[in-house]
């Protein structure tokens, strides 16, 4: 999608052909910075310090991570020791494991000469792999709009909320769960969408940043206004993305999802999640009971950034001194709660059903 | 409760006799500073600027601005313009019209030389009796926490969340939220609170500053993560204030308090609000559709406070540029979604039957 009119993904080859190129995204959405990163080591760096985040993006710079330490050192032993250092980085992106299986099933019976050039072709399919499987689910998803648009009286806007950054951002280009509202807005449906903050982290800015950027009304709102938006028939569906969906269609998405989920069963508010296939995970069955959940740093909830009164980045410490933070970065939003799966393949239930209905094929590879 | 070892209340007559004095509380819990107030319309200032929050704090810090009314001018005109002018600084707290009220009944028909000594007696009853009230809060509640604490193995923290400051700051001391809370750990009970950060204005560290002081272990958490920790066992129970409750047991508190109470309803986590009566309205029966909604200025959901890494209180504004931000004060938690009312008169259901049982004098004063 597009900053200041020109088009961007948000990781791409430098122009010699190797240097991988991303946006520094904790600096967003308050300055737009290109990072360069060299080696293997500098793409692990960049996922743990989530200088990318989401789950699809994860996917393609750490599959671009493994093609630099084939640049640097194509033998069996650096493609084990860069596959166990990259799948280290984040604990629950299920495409990170995904990304890095597929490369490391492609080199691992290649000879060395020939892993750097069929590492960086793997890299760059999966790329575009995103891509195109982010705008059928926008197409997908906007047939799911314009019913609603459908319904609307003149004038009035159809209210979307989400939940963190599920955009362009988080993938590679469109986004998951934002690309049925750019492909909305552009084919000129009024859309209006609620912008949770997403705390701890707040990429609630990074979404209105993107929704900003592309010309789509917005309103940030905290992450405790959804529930009283509901009950006052503000919001007319609900689109998230997820990291991780499991066998029966629960998905682990970024913490606070579930009470959104909670709110809409409550308020017969329609609760889609927008998902790639590489999310999902049909080794795992009971979300709440088997996908463990990241604990990060207190310091990510105590310690907020923005633009200070002088006009510069900074943080400020919000909590008193001496107090104990807990800083939990995703939860399970059961299938129950949800009305529907967005996928590149179409809309299915969020059950087990559903998604065999749907990836009949990926169901029976995963035990 | 303490500060430092100290005796506060949350508003107090200085030892002019007359002024009167509060902590600023947009200032803590980074910087513990006394204000003096003079005048009405610093009063109303204070309100407005939310230097004192909390329903039954600004009750009687309103109460203590009629009596430097009538210190001003005691006629009947500035008795009017008083109240006109304190009460439209909250569209919401219950507990400010109860004590304007109470204080203009009293004055009207009193010859204005013995206005000011009246209202001051009046607005020191008015604090004094909250103190009680907070206190029998406290008790009721403790006997709740008791039974949780009976049915935990040794060694193991009664879990509470709470959201919001229900604190004494919020009050004139003890507390209502906090209340059982303080009394249980006193009585040498093993309680953790979970503390919502409670955006946009953060009074979750308000919560976590007093606490601290008082020494009982809690954690500072995301309002997302309530949810979360409920699917996991991890909270007990959950113990809120109200601004407002309605005869039928709908209660009006800070945004976000109705998606805790929906997580606790799907999880079987019991959901207690502790109130004082004053905060009962027996006018508005669906608090949902009867009570309007505080809607505040975008610029306390963008700009946080805390302290920056010079050591200095500051703000950072946290949205992109030119973001439009909503900033819902309240939403309504219904009824059916609250395990029991804590008051000073006992616990009850949150039921107009459960009300009428507890209060049938004050459910037969209003209409």
């Amino acid at each position: 999608m597009k900053i200041n009119g020109i088009h961007y993904r948000s990781v791409w080859l430098a122009d010699d052909g190797h240097t991988i190129e991303i946006f520094d995204q904790t600096k967003l959405p308050f300055e737009v910075q290109i990072i360069q990163l060299q080696t293997m080591q500098d793409v692990a760096t960049a996922i743990k310090e989530m200088w990318v985040r989401g789950a699809p993006l994860i996917g393609a710079v750490a599959a671009y991570g493994m093609a630099l330490a084939m640049r640097q050192s194509s033998n069996d032993e650096n493609l084990q020791h860069a596959y166990d250092t990259l799948i280290k980085t984040r604990p629950t992106a299920i495409n990170l494991k995904w990304a890095l299986d597929r490369l490391y099933q492609a080199l691992e019976n290649v000879e060395y000469s020939l892993r750097e050039a069929i590492a960086y072709r793997i890299a760059n399919e999966i790329a575009d792999e995103d891509v195109e499987l982010c705008r059928k689910i926008g197409e997908h998803g906007l047939n799911i709009i314009q019913k609603y648009a459908a319904h609307k009286p003149a004038g009035e806007p159809v209210n979307i909320l989400t939940h963190c950054n599920a955009g362009w951002l988080a993938t590679v280009d469109w986004g998951t769960a934002l690309a049925p509202i750019y492909m909305a807005h552009d084919a000129g449906i009024n859309v209006h969408v609620w912008v949770d903050e997403t705390r701890p982290r707040n990429q609630g800015g990074l979404t209105s940043f993107e929704l900003g950027s592309h010309g789509v009304p917005h309103t940030l709102i905290a992450d405790n206004a959804g529930g009283h938006l509901m009950q006052h028939g503000k919001v007319d569906l609900c689109i998230v993305g997820t990291d991780r969906t499991t066998a029966r269609g629960d998905v682990c998405n970024k913490i606070g999802t579930y009470l959104k989920a909670l709110a809409a069963k409550a308020n017969q508010v329609p609760f889609y999640v927008a998902l790639p296939s590489p999310t999902l995970d049909f080794t795992v069955w009971d979300g709440v009971k088997e996908i463990p959940i990241e604990e990060r740093a207190g310091e990510e909830q105590s310690h907020v950034y923005g633009i200070n009164p002088e006009g510069t980045r900074s943080w400020v410490n919000t909590a008193p001194q001496g107090t104990t933070c807990g800083n939990y970065a995703f939860d399970v939003t059961p299938a129950e709660f949800i009305s529907g799966l967005i996928t590149e393949r179409g809309v299915c239930e969020a059950s087990a059903e559903g998604l065999q209905m749907l990836f009949p094929d990926l169901c029976k590879q995963q035990p």
